[in-house]
């Protein structure tokens, strides 16, 4: 089988879970922390080189406080429980803004965490726009300059983006690095997420040629 | 029923419809103009104020030259088309290479065509590392900024994505104007278009709740 060098995570529905299981929306983040690791692990033994998770964005935090304090806790949470493994760790987005927590900024530049190896990108207080604003500081106009001046220019291209939730939509998600991405939606809610999703996502993949846009 | 704004057409499929109807590939892409016509006349009875069609890319041009030269005909062919409607017509892309026709020139800037009327915008020659590489021209750094400082900045954000041939990928579709778009993927060919589709993504989308990534 046909591995994605590269698959970008979406984990989305965590709050439509908690509705249906009886909880208020905000519990539904520490739920997916679970997910988060078994799917590191299955990845890293299929040989995946690398893994984008989209933690929270910028619009994500103008929702209400007791939503945006739950959300960013379970990206803490979620970083600390991947300083256990070997990895790679990027946490990428806009650290400038009282959104970004503190105790993530050690995580900005790439670091090895344990005896290192997949990479694993961290996508926490990302904004498309953000990525896109130091572009204006380019001095060349190529492809290949467009990409190391974005913001997640330690990002590389994605070979498969994988949703759940049932949306079919970027939702913002690493606008350049996704142009070629073949895109598999799961219609579960993330805190539901079975190894089948995967390898379903994987054999559908498998199934697909890759043109670069040729 | 909630009708999408702006709706950006993926027309894929013609080679494979080509080959599968005993054709060499290039023939499918005259196929595709008939479709083309039809969804523009239902999508202005609907009510939709904006239509964006994917005609090729700079991707598209490395292709072998029988089929470059039958799908930039397809394109002018298109235009030829569509002036005897009313519109107002905008073609993006880059226009300062050979492979961008001269005779749709003159539409690299918006035209009213007849009364006017329904925003028609159609990618020619068009790339998403061209398109954003007027960036680095960028004075600040604000989302507006970034919007308008695109080469493609007549094109409004797109609300629904339509792609036939089966295929769930965007390959480099307005990056930028995409980030919020819902996608809807039809498995027939393009030169199969049926009316049954376009209602179908409507009907899909009016179940879609609009939270543009908040």
């Amino acid at each position: 089988m046909r591995i994605p060098k590269h698959i970008g995570i979406i984990p989305d529905g965590n709050r439509r879970w908690a509705a249906k299981n009886g909880m208020s929306k905000e519990k539904g983040y520490e739920a997916g922390l679970k997910p988060g690791i078994e799917l590191f692990k299955l990845c890293k033994n299929l040989g995946v080189n690398e893994l984008t998770y989209y933690g929270f964005t910028v619009d994500n935090t103008k929702r209400p406080k007791i939503q945006t304090q739950a959300f960013t806790e379970a990206c803490i949470n979620a970083v600390d429980i991947l300083l256990k493994e070997n990895a790679s760790l990027l946490v990428v987005g806009n650290s400038n803004s009282p959104m970004f927590p503190k105790v993530l900024l050690p995580y900005t530049e790439r670091k090895d965490i344990g005896k290192g190896g997949i990479r694993i990108n961290f996508l926490v207080n990302y904004g498309w726009d953000w990525d896109l604003n130091n572009l204006s500081n380019s001095h060349s106009k190529n492809r290949n300059s467009i990409i190391s001046s974005l913001n997640s220019h330690d990002i590389s291209r994605m070979d498969l983006i994988i949703r759940w939730g049932g949306r079919r939509r970027l939702s913002g998600f690493l606008p350049v690095q996704s142009v070629y991405s073949d895109f598999y939606v799961v219609d579960d809610y993330w805190p539901d997420f079975k190894e089948q999703h995967l390898l379903d996502a994987l054999k559908w993949y498998d199934n697909q040629d890759v043109t670069l846009g040729g």
